[in-house]
């Protein structure tokens, strides 16, 4: 069974190609019974316009694209990905667009990317996502027309549409819960400092301690658990070890908990383990993880709805998704006894 | 900056649009030099033939493309998945292909996007996932002569290509090494009962087992870390529980791991454990899981050029990818004594 062609319905329905085209169509020069007794044909041989040829006479493509660039490695572990490609597909699915994806190890090769996939006309629009400090790519896409939402903000967005968490007012829930708790040695193992999402965490974390009277120390990362796992260490090996440590994903965290076992230090008998992005893994270990997340999959559809739109050409304006909530689970307690007083590393 | 059209490398060149045509799909009717200079102009526009125009004129699209049902909360977690991915987008990069991925949550819908896919030329061939013992999508690709490679196999894939593993091979390896700890009553955590995949691994279980005088039992689930803990606490609540147990894949073998801590189960001294799909997760708790794998992404990558390969038109052999490795960790040892005599279950 062949894809069935114009000249296959004009073949079985005993007319000429351009009778077919007209009816298909829907231009003059074909009789209405004709045109049905066509329609009918084209249906029944499961006959579709081919998209090709739509994209061709200035439609769309039907399609969006997505490039990520952390390495292969993470991203297999890392379920916020494939958890936000998730909820964009269940958007996409619903009216026939489809999601490509493209992972690059190479940063550099993003610009590139984006150039060819807009000037050989392959996508509609694109998601943006892991916002940098310095991010050429906000430019370079105001710069090609190539229609962009940014998943995140809502800073360094230049014009773009975005949508964000309000995740300083997540840190700031995590941080007055710790002291709560007794806490004033916190520490933050963070995922690759030049992403603004790092940064902005950073940020909100130290004007949260600050009010606090808490001392802060962060670790930075590039997000695997080896990274984690080794901060965990050096923390928990200093002479004044921090009491909670905050992780900026699930999978440091995970790694972070294996290490105090590791170290023979119990949890959250001695030490209070919190981690960002909540999923799955924070559940299945023992003692199940001190989470702070929201539903990436419904944030994933709502930043398609947005593309769609600003592809349509209805107007989008930049908003704030949801703020990310902690929900508090085995590896969170009260400070030891005896560290309460001791001085700030 | 719009994308450049050929009118708008005419209006730079000063020539006629089919001017242009003639010199960009190296046609006659155009002098030499004139060819030269408009090839020169257009590349510095960055002109680039649009995708639709070429698989219009009978070209390829360009594009490859995978349909996922499991539900996106599994994938969102489970390695395999975005380790095949990148393994396949590494071959399909360097080709300039893409990679089309739909993730439907109902498994009837895999069909209709087959056949719109092919109707509408979106995609030039697919990857073949989680093969079932009764499996239509096989039938359907072959009817439609949609080319289409088997990520799995050899059984049950009709005339189309396949790229396996050899799973019988690496089980007979883990009940061996079990067995030679002193194991006796070793349990299976499945995966989905339908998949050959399971079907498979369950034979050659059974097969190795007998051949050592092993008892064995196995609890199939779903490849959520919620069904491996379930039936993780039904077999160690057992009047004679197993002192060993082989789980389908990391996530649940994790699941199992953080049962056996909470119901105070010490692994490996009165548990042992082993995941299959070894991946950074096992290496991330603690004990680390002994976990049997292979380089997914090098699967992924041999699967991509065996589907490139059918759709150029090339000769495609159907065979073995590798044989999964066993690497003992920290989660298996000797079995406990006192229990290598007791009665089999």
């Amino acid at each position: 069974m062949k894809r069935p062609t114009i000249a296959d319905i004009a073949r079985r329905a005993g007319v000429t190609k351009s009778t077919v085209s007209f009816a298909l169509n829907d231009r003059p020069g074909v009789s209405a019974a004709t045109r049905d007794r066509i329609l009918a044909i084209a249906r029944e041989m499961g006959w579709q316009p081919s998209r090709a040829a739509r994209a061709l006479s200035g439609g769309r493509a039907g399609v969006l694209g997505l490039v990520v660039d952390r390495p292969a490695r993470t991203l297999g572990i890392e379920p916020f990905f494939v958890q936000l490609i998730a909820g964009i597909e269940s958007e996409l699915a619903a009216r026939d667009v489809a999601l490509l994806l493209q992972m690059v190890e190479d940063r550099g090769a993003q610009p590139a990317t984006y150039r060819r996939w807009w000037a050989e006309r392959r996508v509609d629009g694109v998601f943006l996502v892991d916002l940098r400090l310095e991010d050429e790519r906000v430019g370079l896409l105001a710069e090609l027309g190539l229609p962009a939402v940014v998943v995140g903000g809502p800073e360094g967005c230049g014009g773009l549409p975005a949508v964000w968490n309000d995740e300083a007012e997540a840190v700031r829930a995590v941080v007055e819960y710790l002291a709560a708790l007794g806490h004033r040695r916190i520490a933050r193992v963070t995922g690759p400092p030049e992403l603004r999402h790092t940064a902005a965490r950073g940020t909100a974390f130290a004007a949260a301690a600050g009010a606090l009277g808490v001392t802060t120390v962060e670790a930075a990362t590039d997000y695997t658990g080896e990274e984690g796992a080794r901060a965990t260490r050096r923390l928990l090996a200093a002479s004044a070890p921090p009491t909670a440590i905050v992780y900026d994903n699930d999978v440091m965290a995970l790694a972070g908990l294996a290490v105090a076992a590791e170290m023979g230090v119990p949890v959250p008998g001695r030490l209070s383990v919190v981690a960002w992005d909540d999923s799955v893994l924070c559940r299945l270990v023992h003692p199940p993880l001190t989470a702070v997340g929201l539903d990436i999959s419904s944030y994933g559809a709502e930043v398609a709805r947005r593309l769609l739109d600003l592809v349509a050409g209805r107007p989008v304006e930049s908003g704030c998704h949801a703020m990310p909530v902690l929900t508090p689970r085995g590896s969170t307690g009260p400070v030891p006894s005896g560290t309460v007083d001791a001085k700030p590393v």
